[in-house]
């Protein structure tokens, strides 16, 4: 039997899945990862400190001061940028909805011990920033400048690999109008736990492209083989198999739970007659939602969707349940213009990411 | 075998405590409720949304608008009181550092099946508002009001009891000039998860007297009786034995865990060397603290602590480790001005309450 639990600095094995019961150490990151209070999901833009969370190393502690951005690699004009110079460059604020791309991890079977989210690990911000490619345009990227690679100052160990946290965009994605520096978040100072004071922000993907605590932007002429990119954050059908890259987030909706909670359990009841069921729908990449179902016990009803409320956010819905006395299960499925559908059914990956299934909320109603 | 899962809507019984890998319910508590992470015992205030956070019911959804208070009871003047009267009260702002009575649960052996904190469930907040005594006073408590409950709208089940969460405190402290009804907290409106819009805080006592989206206010002759105050909240050595009402905080620190951490595990790498350790300590019932302890390899030396922020607020310290190559662990002690000091060893208690046993930290130095 292999040591459960083997020195984590030079054990470079991938974590066997597992199933059932959770290991203490996906507790001690449930307990360090926050997500949204489904409940939260009320609020057009989430509030300050029920935005989800990941962090994959400790949150730095940057004292208020002085903060520049080394840009470097394949520029014409190498160097670095004080932040308080990325402010004085044209600014926009966008409504953004993230999503961790580890949502839903827990609710696979069986499941890759890693944060175990159940469903909450998705919220919706205005940031306010300055689009990357002012940056890139001031550095003039050379031609053979095919990968922006950012690196951050949070650092640590992953399956024996050290590393800062660092992600790469293709070229033509970095110099898109809606990448981000950004420096504001719901009109105030970037919080510590999200990247003060500068990080990326890349609507429509998933949220480990938006990195944190920025420091270092570097054009590159080769792929970036940074460990966040090419070790994990990848969709791998078979655990050692061929990879996809995760980018875009994928289609989804949920619906706040109604009643009120069983604490422990978190089982639910309402109130027998009609029951307003709320919720939020998303897509990637700029994909508008196009239609959601409530589900009342395998029963698909249309639900009404609210205006958008920009390209990269969440789009409300609401729907009438007619409760009638007994056990329930509501769930609710979302589908967007490309005529991309949430499954029924788990959507298997070995790593836990992409798993955009259906939520499914027990209810009793009385 | 008992059901694993009896109706949670009607069975009344204690869970049973349990050993080793953590049950789904657990981990979803994990998930809703967020603790501070440890690296941000760095900031003397803890940020927004930093803040640690137990909610027993949904975080009630509380549009923007007029909300009043209920005084009911053994006064004189029964009636309702406008939030925007009480913010024209004589307020106050106090530094207080707050901890969930359940810190520290997972840490037991055999724990209670609740909400698993390790050691992350304190905070320390600015928090504004005036002092609970200016209403009671206006109010006109009659001889007879013994004790004064406070009684919120979230509201749920647990083991079997229907409630919306409510506390209630003897006259004598109710009447406690550091007793607030608060709006406000580090300077800005309450966020919706920390109580907007009014909460009561109750400085030097575990949390759960501090009750959040308060409405009303009821003096009574006969003592409050509901689920919060008399079935849970008690320490019980014994399931089913005695009981003693869970109060003031106990004396404890915390050290920010030195180095860079491994993702999965939070194991600890440092340079070899001098190694500055930071950390917090507090007690309570405003009893300052007198003396900590860092703890390497089991050898205690006493570390400096910083000047006092206030008679409720947690006290910095730190101390110099010099790390050799290998293998450590790092505890810290603390000792309050009432000879209280922190046990070695876990404190049991049957629900999982007031577990002040010192917090232990591997490092690997390299």
């Amino acid at each position: 039997m292999p040591n459960p639990d083997p020195n984590p600095f030079t054990n470079t094995n991938r974590r066997p899945a597992v199933d059932g019961p959770f290991h203490a150490h996906e507790v001690g990151l449930a307990l360090r990862n926050s997500g949204i209070l489904l409940e939260a999901l009320r609020h057009e833009v989430t509030p300050a400190g029920l935005h989800y969370l990941l962090s994959h190393f400790d949150v730095p502690y940057v004292p208020d001061g002085t903060w520049q951005v080394e840009i470097a690699g394949r520029v014409r004009r190498p160097g670095t940028i004080a932040l308080e110079e990325i402010k004085r460059l044209p600014s926009r604020t966008l409504r953004v909805t993230l999503e961790c791309a580890g949502n839903g991890r827990a609710a696979m079977t069986p499941r890759y011990p890693s944060m175990p989210w159940g469903h909450e690990a998705v919220s919706t911000a205005e940031w306010t920033g300055t689009p990357l490619r002012h940056v890139l345009e001031r550095a003039e990227l050379l031609d053979d400048a095919m990968e922006i690679a950012f690196l951050a100052i949070d650092r640590g160990f992953d399956r024996g690999h050290e590393h800062a946290y660092g992600r790469s965009l293709l070229r033509p994605t970095a110099l898109g109008e809606d990448v981000l520096l950004v420096w504001a978040m719901n009109g105030a100072p970037l919080l510590p736990q999200h990247g003060y004071p500068l990080r990326l922000i890349v609507p429509g993907w998933y949220g480990m492209a938006s990195v944190k605590w920025l420091a270092r932007i570097e054009a590159r002429a080769e792929p970036y083989d940074g460990f966040q990119q090419v070790s994990t954050y990848r969709y791998r059908p078979v655990p050692e198999g061929p990879a996809t890259p995760v980018t875009h987030m994928r289609v989804k909706s949920l619906l706040v739970p109604p009643g009120i909670p069983d604490f422990y359990t978190r089982r639910r009841m309402v109130e027998a007659g009609p029951v307003a069921v709320f919720g939020r729908a998303w897509s990637g990449g700029g994909t508008p939602i196009a239609r959601v179902q409530l589900g009342v016990d395998g029963h698909w009803q249309d639900a009404h969707l609210d205006p958008p409320q920009g390209r990269y956010a969440w789009c409300g819905w609401h729907a009438l349940w007619r409760a009638h006395v007994g056990e329930h299960e509501l769930s609710c499925r979302a589908t967007d213009a490309a005529g991309e559908t949430q499954p029924l059914t788990q959507r298997w990956d070995s790593g836990g990411f992409g798993n955009n299934a259906v939520q499914r909320v027990e209810v009793t109603a009385r």
